[in-house]
């Protein structure tokens, strides 16, 4: 199923994009698309149930704004460099294990609502990653498949990033990965059933009509289950929690200088196979 | 006014300690203590009232346990390596701005309940840290004046850390400060009117009895203003954040070998000079 939610800031209502491409509202069934309707199995199979019947009320689409397909994010764990060829182009080791920094739920927006670039920010830059959306509370797993088990669905993200703030001013990425507007998410949450092969998406993300990322999930080099495994180590995932697992090639920062950071009305596109697209316009905070 | 949660996990209800150490029930007054209510000086005002008129239900304290006295925290931002004198001991230089890392939310608990070492875990450590509680949504403040007009209070924070996680697992500190129970909080949150001075705070931790910590809030490289303003610059900080400030010296990591860091079974007690005091037991996860 693609899950999503639509609607204005705050007022989103649970929706779903039937296979005939149609809008569906799932407000007389569910609250809302959170972590506990995402553990919830039942609910979850009346949702299908419904959404097979064909007797979902049709939602009009046009002008109607996507929310993130998530309400009521508990964390966001994000993975550093677990792309080959990113790693390559930063100029850093490929990690040893994975790398996680964090980001908090409050920089969740919409899949095409506008990007802020921070005030006094120079470097503000592009990451297009595959998110993973977790649907079981998940500690110490042992192996791919417990860790398969926990995972919801996937969506799109936009890790945005200002280099400045992350690498260049005293210490952890945090201070770069936190800015209001910095993760688009979205527009959909598709769920697990519809995704058998995480490592086999093309991923790519556009700036003002030029593609700039244009790579695979087969090149992570922790693939979707071993990170999920191994953040379950540090850390006790929630239904809810979503997982940026890490960009491919092609950020601002790997290009030669000057590197084409994002400035006011650049407009970047974003794209996964099977996860929907993302349309953001950046602007002054 | 010292505002706390009670009751079972999940479960608190909001209360107030009054002035004659009597804590009153606020149930009828306020659903939750929450962002939602730090931001509105009416209610807060109303809880003020009813306190002084000392008519709100008195309850019963014996075994009740205490609970993180904020609900519904949005994130918990942290400030690394804030202390002269703990900077020192971990020898690393005094930080020319502030260190910002992440703390999810749900890593918070109640200021007594029990810390659980994670598995695989040699270096668990301890840090009392004073928290900064946000009242109100703040996006880069510009000076000191406004950075106090956003705190609603403070709170003792107690930010375990896992040294090993933290520091040799390649790469960002996130790692070792995100485990679970790693973040009690409380046992009050103590409004801002009562805490004239952040900066002249006696804070201290106990392991085993045994005196670890033990210094003052004038030890800040910077202090709790010019951290909330400076905070703002690289996120918004909404109502019900919370900031912890840092630790001074004398975390296990600042000792010689063998570094006494902390065990099943061992207890630790944390105090600031009129924020309370905690006290949790270590166990294994």
């Amino acid at each position: 199923m693609k899950l999503l939610r639509v609607g204005t800031v705050g007022a989103e209502r649970p929706a779903l994009l039937d296979e005939s491409g149609v809008l569906r509202d799932l407000s007389d069934l569910v609250t809302d698309i959170n972590g506990a309707l995402l553990a919830d199995d039942e609910a979850l199979a009346r949702v299908r149930a419904a959404a097979a019947s064909g007797e979902l009320p049709a939602l009009d689409a046009s002008g109607l704004r996507i929310g993130a397909p998530v309400a009521g994010i508990g964390k966001v764990v994000c993975i550093g460099l677990n792309y080959h060829d990113h790693a390559r182009e930063t100029g850093a080791a490929t990690p040893e294990e994975p790398i996680i920094f964090m980001k908090a739920p409050d920089t969740v927006v919409g899949p095409d609502d506008t990007v802020l670039i921070p005030r006094g920010s120079e470097k503000t830059d592009w990451e297009v990653e595959l998110a993973v959306v977790i649907g079981r509370t998940a500690r110490y797993l042992e192996s791919d498949e417990q860790a398969r088990a926990v995972v919801a669905g996937y969506a799109v993200a936009h890790d945005v990033s200002e280099r400045a703030f992350q690498i260049e001013r005293g210490g952890q990425w945090d201070k770069g990965k936190n800015c209001e507007t910095f993760n688009p998410l979205g527009p959909w949450l598709v769920t697990a059933d519809e995704v058998p092969d995480p490592q086999s998406l093309g991923i790519r993300l556009w700036v003002n009509g030029e593609l700039k990322q244009d790579g695979t999930t087969a090149e992570q080099i922790f693939p979707v289950a071993e990170v999920v495994r191994y953040v379950s180590q540090f850390m006790t995932l929630y239904p809810g929690d979503v997982i940026n697992t890490g960009t491919p090639a092609g950020v601002a920062m790997g290009q030669p200088e000057p590197k084409p950071y994002l400035r006011a009305d650049d407009v970047v596109e974003l794209e996964i196979d099977g996860l929907g697209r993302q349309c953001q316009r950046l602007a002054r905070a």
